[in-house]
């Protein structure tokens, strides 16, 4: 049997074809063009359904079932999305709008969770039963995985581990508090962070580098002087290290997963990033022995469509 | 079928018959006297077994399963007892040990998971699937209830909510951090906090009433005082119910649990302690609707015991 994922972006539609091992077949994507009612996208997903499995040479019979992750807020158990601020609309059951277009069993999942359980099948935890998902983006998703499933609790709207507050009275977060994990720790943190730290020190290599442009300035350059030693930049990244660390420490203390996994674009600086992190776990962590992996993630955008196919694959059908 | 729950404590042992439903029937106690060899203090552990049994009118052949609740580190999945600072001993695999005496399968668990376990069955979490408790003592002791049963993490020593941080930077931990929720909200740091206070203020109505005896105040005083509108009492318990109010949003931002249970002697303040965090944490909660519910305990000491009971309850049985 095959699975099919989709993964409902702000601006991009991809649904793909994925076996029961977890890998992808064959992927089509179209604009999500966001503004529009919420008929007209879930009719060019369904479209795309028929698309991918056509792309394979199979017929919607081979599919056991349809995994959607979205932004948001999710209540997966009535297969509902609820809210978020990308879109137009509110209080939508896919479940009941794609049963207009097939007889296939949907599911739908908040995207962080999508990515962890994609991860945790065919990616960086292949293998491993308890691990942890942190996507550092705009924000920072939280995606956790128990015994090969995903937790988000008992309303459907936990794992919000990005708002777990690390620094009382600190940072303003988006959520209202003060010192969330995310206020630090989200690559849109670091950028702001970088930014300030740039425009303050108009000697340094980066202000020099964009010249004096600080718009231009990102994580990708902050990484590449890192990389050569430059002061500024590894001021930021050690800091930045340290707000993770206290993170992710704290996950580990509370879940012992077998993985914490970081995804989103900053995974790929690999182990210039998760060295500094592991030192401080390592110094850290409850009982003085770090046994969880912290790893990057490997799957890329990916993740949350292989992970979105696989919301149905241990299901109980209905 | 009745099944044994055994509370291994730094001075005393007790002991108890418990039904499938997770009640009491009949409970026994000895002292530890903890220097011992621990093949003494399994002795007696057994010799109780034998007599709660006993005092039902039942049979050892009854008995489904034994289990115990121990402070420190345990590997639940091996049976083994690693660590814990009440004890003389290190890696003793009850288990084992407990074979010498019985031909019962024996499962041992750390006690405030126990204690989670116990509430989660039939105390203040009955019928609710997922739930965290918090036991406030001389730390924080950390049980987390996920599908009715509880979650240690991969390599039986995660439920350590009160080793997170919530004060980067701030005051320092037994466990080498800085800012832990428990060096804020255990009792220990409640008392030590309140103690400071009282000396620095000797107008205060509580150093009257301790004619400046700082040792003789405790948080039963403090909460009496707070109750009658104290303002330094007023002061310290808002002060303390911020601290825990922010532990327990984190806790309910990632597990979003049916239930955060309070355990801990303080726990018999209920309404009194539990009201002004309800306050903090419905306006700090992820989303801004607080589904969860804050609870204190109801089965006391006997919590632990009760767990520990229940422990092979669900399980495959070797």
């Amino acid at each position: 049997m095959y699975y099919i994922g989709i993964d409902l972006g702000g601006t991009n539609i991809a649904v793909a074809v994925v076996d029961e091992k977890g890998k992808m077949l064959y992927k089509k994507n179209t604009p999500t063009l966001a503004e529009r009612h919420y008929s007209e996208i879930i009719s060019d997903m369904a479209r795309l359904c028929k698309e991918v499995v056509k792309g394979i040479d199979k017929d919607l019979s081979d599919i056991k079932s349809i995994g959607i992750g979205s932004p948001g807020n999710i209540d997966s158990q009535k297969g509902l999305f609820i809210y978020a601020n990308n879109f137009n609309f509110k209080n939508v059951s896919f479940r009941d709008e794609f049963k207009k277009f097939f007889d296939i069993p949907v599911f739908i999942d908040n995207d962080a969770n999508c990515a962890a359980l994609g991860e945790s099948v065919s990616g960086a935890c292949k293998g491993y039963k308890n691990s942890v998902m942190l996507t550092l983006g705009t924000g920072i998703g939280g995606g956790i995985i128990i015994d090969g499933k995903i937790y988000s609790g008992s309303f459907s709207c936990g794992g919000e581990i990005g708002h777990m507050v690390i620094e009382r009275c600190g940072r303003e977060c988006s959520c209202g508090r003060y010192g969330c994990f995310e206020s630090y720790c989200s690559t849109s943190a670091l950028t702001k962070r970088l930014k300030e730290a740039v425009m303050e020190d108009e000697d340094s290599e980066m202000f020099k580098y964009v010249k004096g442009e600080i718009e231009k300035i990102n994580t990708k350059i902050l990484f590449a002087f890192y990389r050569k030693g430059d002061y500024l930049a590894t001021d930021i990244v050690e800091e930045y290290a340290e707000y993770l660390a206290e993170g992710i420490t704290n996950v580990i203390n509370i879940f012992q997963p077998e993985a914490v996994v970081i995804g989103g674009g900053i995974s790929a600086q690999g182990n210039t990033l998760l060295r500094p992190i592991i030192k401080h776990v390592k110094r850290d962590v409850y009982g003085g022995v770090l046994k969880t992996e912290i790893l990057p993630a490997v799957l890329g955008n990916d993740a949350g469509i292989i992970g979105a196919a696989m919301l149905g694959k241990d299901e109980v059908l209905f």
